[in-house]
């Protein structure tokens, strides 16, 4: 079991490995750790070597010069020059609080970006403000909409973070798709089937093929098929790729450049500029007292904690499993896979760093 | 057939019956009406009479001073005073556009208001102003969030409008749950079974029973079951409810009160004032000019229609079907199916004014 903070700081020292400023490196390191405590493992420290990956191809910018190139009180298209996007979508953040601070509310575009880990993190940092965060992603296509044989959009996962009195906050952070790629990659090592209406084939057949995706099939959108609503979740990730990508000028659609694919590096972009991600902030006493709307949220979640449920299950509120995977995992550590761990070996070996295999 | 024209005159009287002012009749005409036109059936002048009702309870007021209680320059709460969802989410709607015209962006919250008509209606106000409209409401417990028993939310709808250049707008308007309860009503009336995915019964198991909502059981939110991701409707569900119930002051979760069934016009509204929603305008060009945003949208949208799709199939963009289906009623006029006829024919007697059985 790895410390969280033993895993962050070999994290900040491979991104100053590559150039990060100390800052930089710390707030990135901070945003991909998270992800693992949370029980989002897909998102953290397995996709550290992906991120240097992208600066070895000459994607991703050390030394980014984040700016605003269009603002207007409330609004405003960020530019992120490239950089990590573990910094650029907190850095948007952080103007979209300030506008909110001075006029109710603050909505950022940005452009020019790459991943920028779990879409939860930067919707929280409105939180301790009293404000509710809002964050979208663009990302590389997998996804086929409804009666749809070509991937169009990716999972772009959108996020809503809501202040609390009492109770811990509300999080919702989910993908616009039926599962994330990532419960797909974990089939495939075990060499297991998937549920149907999970993915379609080649021919925009349901099936139950792990592989499904890299053989001419796509991911399905939340809803999995027509009868059960996936025209929603192709809207709803419609909704995240435009506000994301076509409202900054980033790519969109089709158009969206892959993270890090072996074989996808030296990538088209040819109606935009890099990933484009959608960030919000809304101060709650724009609205109502601070006290009296959180003192309400305490309420509902209390009445939806208390909701009768099935046997052995009950209702969650969103945001509970990972707030208590991370108080766990900050006691006990966080378990790495074997190929993680020799993934951050290797970065190690290169940049002259230790890295602990356990 | 009846002509759109014919069926907001006589929508417009029987407001004005009630004691609506003209321009509040004529704008809940249009309203209604213009969901008859878009083939949302289930939200239009079949309702008329479920209004009618509203008021005759004293749960309706015709003549409401709907007015902002609370604000900065980009949020306001604005106080429905118990008026015609109809009426009332188009004034705060237009409160938000005059809000983004300043400072780029404007977000209503409302309560004390009723059922509000189509989401799409009030969202595409933002359109020919070159500005992105949100609207979102929550309404009366029928879905059972994801292990739930309980009914907790309503079928919470979020539309979205998009402006474009050359091609028609995108407007995705859409339902929380898998499927909208006007479907099941469809089903009950043939006496024919629902699909699985829709429905729960009153142990928390699938069914295919068309009537198990009536008899303990539950809508299900987008996605059916978890392994589908039903958390993620669930999530979205509660988004809607939050931003629209407790930002506002209106009821939330189990305490929205129903629109206007029969047997449930007594509520006991324990947390807040009415039913809420949320509206919101956002101007292009606080983010890039409108034009180049304009232009990428037609880009968006013609590379989805280009999709290849599965045989007898087309990819279809948000608002597509509803579009079409308006073009073609403006023709042809809007068929009413006999029990809204007798509705209406009922409303006519009561109020002295001409209907025409067709």
């Amino acid at each position: 079991m790895y410390q969280a903070d033993y895993l962050q700081r070999f994290t900040e020292d491979v991104f100053k490995s590559i150039g990060c400023p100390d800052d930089q490196a710390a707030l990135a390191a901070e945003v991909l750790v998270s992800a693992d405590l949370r029980g989002i493992d897909s998102h953290g420290i397995a996709r550290l070597a992906g991120y240097v990956r992208l600066y070895d191809h000459g994607r991703l910018n050390p030394t980014p010069n984040i700016q605003v190139v269009h603002e207007t009180p409330s609004t405003a298209v960020v530019d992120g020059d490239r950089g990590l996007g573990l910094v650029v979508a907190p850095k948007a953040m952080q103007i979209a609080i300030e506008k909110a601070e001075k006029v109710g509310s603050g909505w950022i575009s940005v452009r020019n970006s790459n991943h920028f880990g779990i879409a939860g993190y930067h919707a929280m940092m409105a939180l301790e403000k009293d404000m509710i965060g809002w964050t979208m992603t663009n990302a590389a296509p997998l996804v086929t909409p409804t009666f749809s044989l070509d991937k169009m959009l990716g999972t772009n996962p959108l996020a809503v973070a809501v202040p609390t009195q009492d109770e811990p906050a509300f999080v919702a952070d989910f993908a616009s798709t039926a599962v994330a790629y990532g419960k797909f990659e974990i089939l495939q090592r075990k060499g297991l089937p998937a549920p149907l209406g999970w993915a379609q084939d080649a021919n925009g057949e349901p099936t139950t093929d792990s592989n499904a995706v890299k053989s001419g099939g796509g991911l399905l959108p939340l809803g999995s098929d027509r009868e059960h609503g996936s025209h929603k979740g192709y809207g709803l990730g419609a909704i995240v790729d435009i506000l994301s990508g076509v409202l900054s000028g980033a790519n969109y659609g089709p158009w969206v450049p892959p993270f890090a694919t072996a074989g996808f590096m030296a990538v088209q972009e040819r109606v935009g500029q890099g990933t484009g991600h959608f960030l919000g902030a809304m101060r709650v006493d724009g609205f109502r007292p601070a006290d009296e709307f959180k003192s309400h949220m305490d309420n509902w979640i209390r009445a939806f904690r208390k909701a009768r449920a099935v046997e052995g299950k009950q209702v969650l509120i969103p945001g509970d499993p990972e707030r208590e995977t991370e108080a766990l995992r900050r006691q006990e550590g966080i378990d790495l896979l074997p190929p993680v761990v020799q993934s951050l070996s290797e970065l190690a070996q290169r940049f002259g760093l230790e890295f602990e295999v356990q």
